[in-house]
């Protein structure tokens, strides 16, 4: 596949950019030409930067240039934000100016009928050598160096961290993107819109992610593939050093049909898929929830080694209700060991009998509930006595927050043992309750490091999808 | 059954008692004397109120009794928060002062293994015709007239409405009300945590809240049920007028031997329970968060005649994953009529070529995005006339919220006809993106009426559940 030879080297190009144009800037907020200009400045991006626009002389404080031939030196990359009509000419400028890589922004061309204006502006950048992502697209973000071409307002408030997105469809990576962005804590290191895929492609950012030291995780959104062998060979092979979570749609016959006519990609059958990814070591998801729910405990925690799980939790319901969703995913609820057992003992009152696995730390927090440091006591003894239990792999816990009990949670939860010392264990928490009180504690632990869930099931599917990698990749 | 006799008048006593004795109501805020008593103040309950402590004369402002027998005048109700061994003593006061009902907070009775402390309790209250909801329970809450039991903090902000909850279990229910009421726009119309259930129990519960004109709608936690045969009789009668919803625990092996240690009933067998639910017309729900995405579509959705099923979104992903999980589900995805292709065509771009179901509102809305207006517009065509297409007995709605794009949706939303002419056909949105702009417009919608999911699986989810429903039971 003499297409896919040099797919890292210019994909490095278009990540990492020394000069960019952006081709229909535009002064109106709100419109895209303004947004990914507004964006490169919020994140701080160090290249030089092109504002093209024949009826602006500035735009945000940047010199604006008429056409791509003015602008002055060398341009790695233009990103192209202007009617489909107008990009073949556009592509022609990009052409004599030698530039490495376009991201087209625009749409109308195949997935809206418009296949010879498509077929025009492709060929024009393959005679000269320059790569495409789109069209149809919101481009690329790289956190690392502050690169983007999305026009999703906000983008500038993205963290770095180690999940990349990849989703071929523009529109939706552009919400996918403000959700992660305004609501989670882990940080991003590469996101990509494939679009139309007419040329840059699932495999060549598999290839590329797969070699990026700052991407962990890689998540994708899959319409359809178009070269689904050669997928599934570079998959299996970037499954052994990080997980690949794929979101397919189309999968149903109707689905696949919408697919058509918005992408214009041919969806596969369902389950010759699902069959294909579990061979490649990808584990597919259900929702966008879900693929976010999964990325979380994959990017922040550490992977179970067996199926055998510990719960605690502050009521009883919490215990019954997590050993049933444990059961039905998989898991095994082992007894605990002596000493577990007597340390949590210790720290229940004396008519409280039943001591296993569930483990109910509620008799416990009454007992120590009259001081956050009676509290803290009772949340370090039992985590740290559970992660050390020799018969269990993994650990979730079930928490909730009450209206106003704030302090006494954070003044525990943020000093004790377990959140200084990392385990090697995974620790995933269900935190339901009173909303103000919820949020502020799940914003607490996930930003050091620890996944939460509004509800104990989607704890338990995240845990059950890092057991699944462990032993289809690394058992 | 002749227990069950009186179960509904004595019922409504508990719910609407004239005077109400908080025994063990404390001075010291955060201990459930303590909140309990301001629960009843912040709910505005217009009943006697009597706190009683032996060593405090006065609290939250109104004047404290020693004990029981010290009350002036008839006492309807009495909640006991104090430790279980005192429990037995207060009972033999109730009962010498003709108190109708008690509700017990105390917990440390069979579920500790102390049947006989229980049994001592339960056999003063039956010599005497006292009815007990509980042990171990926060017992009621009644937003028609501000009664309640709880101790969980912030039980003055429950908002009226027409959900009715009832859960075997205390502290489980205090943490799924804290929820409620600080996330959610639905009311409520009686709470009650049955507890050990040595007395009043599901069934009736179930026969009170099925005559009770405020609930529309029931929501049930259940860990076992001791009479499954009445239990199943009693939902059978009551589902044909208002939907059940049971979220049944314990229903592994080892969820069930955790049950047992909890609040010391039999968890049933998964598989009998699941059989006796469909016949008995109830629909059984898989979490707690599956409890809350079913009970506010019940509740402020009219329910879909059968499976033909609209979807329309802003973008052509949400269109393809929407009807990947309508087909999934059980869903058709009928053509649309030719009148409603026409209207969409009429707001859409000569471009958009392929208009269908699901239906594509993007380009439209990319046509109109130029002023609040336009884009009102888009909105009040795409959802008459799909609300309107005899083709759909139902409609979803995938939207998405951006970072500050919230006062254009705002203004389009809040104004078009669909939300001031209710239609007779359910609309549930899906709405993702941007944490800030997707609560607000979630919060619009919904207090408008509109069930708002962050994921378009689970609004789906929700509309097939009522699907269910209708068909089990109004077919």
């Amino acid at each position: 596949m003499p297409k896919h030879v040099n797919e890292i080297s210019d994909l490095k190009l278009i990540f990492e950019p020394r000069s960019v144009a952006i081709i229909g800037a535009s002064r109106t907020p709100g419109k895209p030409g303004y947004n990914i200009l507004k964006n490169l400045i919020d994140l701080g991006f160090k290249g030089e930067l092109y504002p093209v626009n024949p009826e602006a002389t500035e735009i945000l404080g940047l010199k604006a240039y008429p056409r791509v031939d003015s602008i002055p030196g060398r341009l790695d990359v233009a990103v192209i934000a202007t009617p489909a009509s107008t990009v073949p000419e556009i592509m022609e400028s990009c052409a004599r100016k030698h530039v490495k890589g376009v991201v087209i922004i625009s749409s109308g061309f195949s997935e809206e009928g418009n296949t010879a204006l498509e077929e025009k502006m492709v060929k024009i950048a393959q005679e000269a050598g320059v790569r495409i992502i789109g069209p149809n697209t919101t481009g690329v973000l790289n956190t690392a160096n502050g690169f983007t071409s999305s026009f999703v307002p906000g983008m500038g408030r993205a963290k770095k961290g180690h999940v990349a997105i990849v989703a071929q469809t523009g529109v939706f990576l552009g919400y996918m993107l403000a959700y992660v962005i305004s609501s989670q804590q882990f940080g991003l290191s590469k996101v990509v819109g494939l679009g139309n895929k007419r040329d840059v492609d699932d495999v060549d950012v598999l290839n590329y992610l797969g070699q990026d030291p700052e991407t962990k995780v890689i998540c994708m959104y899959i319409e359809g593939v178009s070269n689904g062998r050669s997928f599934l060979t570079t998959a299996r092979k970037i499954s052994k050093k990080k997980p690949i979570l794929v979101l397919k749609s189309g999968v149903t016959e109707k689905g696949a049909k919408v697919a058509v006519s918005h992408t214009g990609s041919l969806a596969g059958r369902s389950e010759i898929f699902g069959a294909a990814c579990k061979q490649a070591g990808i584990i597919q998801v259900e929702s966008f929830e879900e693929l976010i729910d999964f990325a979380k405990a994959f990017a922040l925690q550490p992977l179970p080694k067996g199926k055998k799980i510990g719960v605690v939790s502050v009521t009883g319901a919490g215990c019954v209700i997590a050993a049933d969703s444990c059961v039905k995913t998989g898991f095994q609820i082992p007894d605990l060991s002596t000493e577990t057992v007597e340390a949590i003992r210790k720290i229940s009152p004396p008519w409280h009998k039943r001591i296993g696995n569930p483990v109910d730390v509620g008799p416990a927090i009454e007992v120590g509930m009259h001081s956050p440091l009676e509290a803290l006591n009772v949340f370090n003894t039992a985590f740290n006595v559970l992660l050390e239990d020799k018969n269990l792999d993994s650990l979730i816990a079930v928490f909730f927050g009450l209206y106003r009990s704030f302090p006494m949670f954070e003044t525990a939860l943020s000093d004790i043992t377990f959140i200084k010392e990392r385990t090697l264990k995974p620790l995933l928490f269900s935190i339901s309750g009173d909303k103000e009180a919820t949020d502020e504690i799940t914003k607490l632990l996930e930003s050091n490091g620890f996944p939460v869930y509004p509800d104990v099931t989607r704890a338990i599917r995240a845990m059950s999808a890092m057991c699944e990698y462990y032993i289809l990749n690394r058992a």
